[in-house]
């Protein structure tokens, strides 16, 4: 559909132009995205909790159809967050984040968490200009989502299965669920946690602070 | 947007033709939406079971982005399905609908479930010239979902609450996920059930047989 397309075109001009000031800024972007109820601002909450002390400024952008609620847990944990509603929208877009942005004071070094609506469609197709792109599964979910919603998997650098305390509850296979994520993306990284008690969550803090020293300028 | 309403002016004519078709096929069309992994396919297999022997012809439309490993368990248990796969596409629109009907020999007094793609946000904008709309949330989602994602639960008839299995296990508040969809939605019904378990089931089917009831032709 050429409609479709314009409109990613026009995006993806944005997209790049927004990679370059995090660049220019060393900024680490990560978009994270997954369906609604998975635990991405619960995963914020504690990330941020627990790299306080270690000296790396994190900000977030959270994108939500409506109410500023996400935005008042982040800084409740500590950090600077904007909040950006998207109304009908389905998803953030690179114009919005621009502007978003715009709101922060990123200090060089910073790692910019973006927070995408909870929709694990749209959002895939939508490149922010953001360094990696994260998206978050849980086990309630089941382990065929990776088939059933393949463009969000595909596109994606970094799997977090969250929710590991409820496997004991579910019927949910979790090499199934790899499986599934690498038959659509085999470079896909996976690590699994639990944002509610904090296993795994380390090894989430060395890849994200591994990450963001790979994209900081030679001091 | 102007694009965004001659979209949704397009869908809601060929809505409004299905929505006659229904009608003048004395069939009961409900579309089922909610976030990925809430359970909507769960809850179908189990009514399609449970209702057997009330001599109620029941069919499935599927919409998934990809596989028809959706329709293969509906088929599985006892009804006949067509799975629609969107591609990209985030939603089912009326047109899809219309093929997918046309590939099934619906009896007339049959129910006919839609189950849209996963998503909580895109399928609340589009008609498909249903009768009732039910948006299924699950307990491990979190109950602020309803003021997030307003327009969903502004448009819904039914509202299920699925999962129930697992409130021992999760921070979630019933009563106050129910006050927030009412907040966006004063006239939405709810119901508290579990597929998993089948809690709460019969009240599901007593909604679903009454509804079928009211838009029957007189014999």
């Amino acid at each position: 559909m050429s409609l479709e397309q314009d409109i990613l075109a026009g995006n993806q001009l944005l997209a790049e132009r927004n990679r370059g000031w995090f660049a220019g800024r060393d900024v680490f972007a990560v978009n994270l995205m997954s369906s609604p109820g998975a635990g991405k601002t619960s995963i914020l909450e504690r990330t941020i909790r627990d790299l306080r002390g270690r000296d790396i400024p994190i900000s977030v952008l959270e994108g939500d159809q409506a109410t500023s609620a996400d935005a008042e847990r982040i800084r409740a944990a500590g950090a600077a967050a904007v909040q950006i509603n998207t109304g009908t929208g389905c998803h953030l877009d690179a114009h919005m984040v621009a502007h978003g942005v715009a709101q922060l004071a990123l200090a060089p070094g910073s790692i910019l968490l973006i927070e995408n609506v909870g929709n694990l469609v749209c959002p895939a197709l939508f490149d922010l200009g953001e360094e990696a792109r994260v998206v978050v599964t849980s086990v309630t979910e089941g382990d065929d989502k990776p088939l059933k919603y393949p463009h969000m998997f595909r596109t994606a650098d970094m799997l977090l299965i969250n929710k590991l305390d409820l496997l004991p509850h579910v019927r949910f296979d979790v090499e199934r669920c790899i499986d599934h994520a690498r038959q659509v993306n085999p470079q896909l990284q996976v690590l699994l946690l639990s944002a509610e008690t904090g296993e795994g969550m380390p090894a989430w803090y060395d890849w994200l602070t591994a990450q963001r020293a790979l994209v900081m300028s030679p001091a």
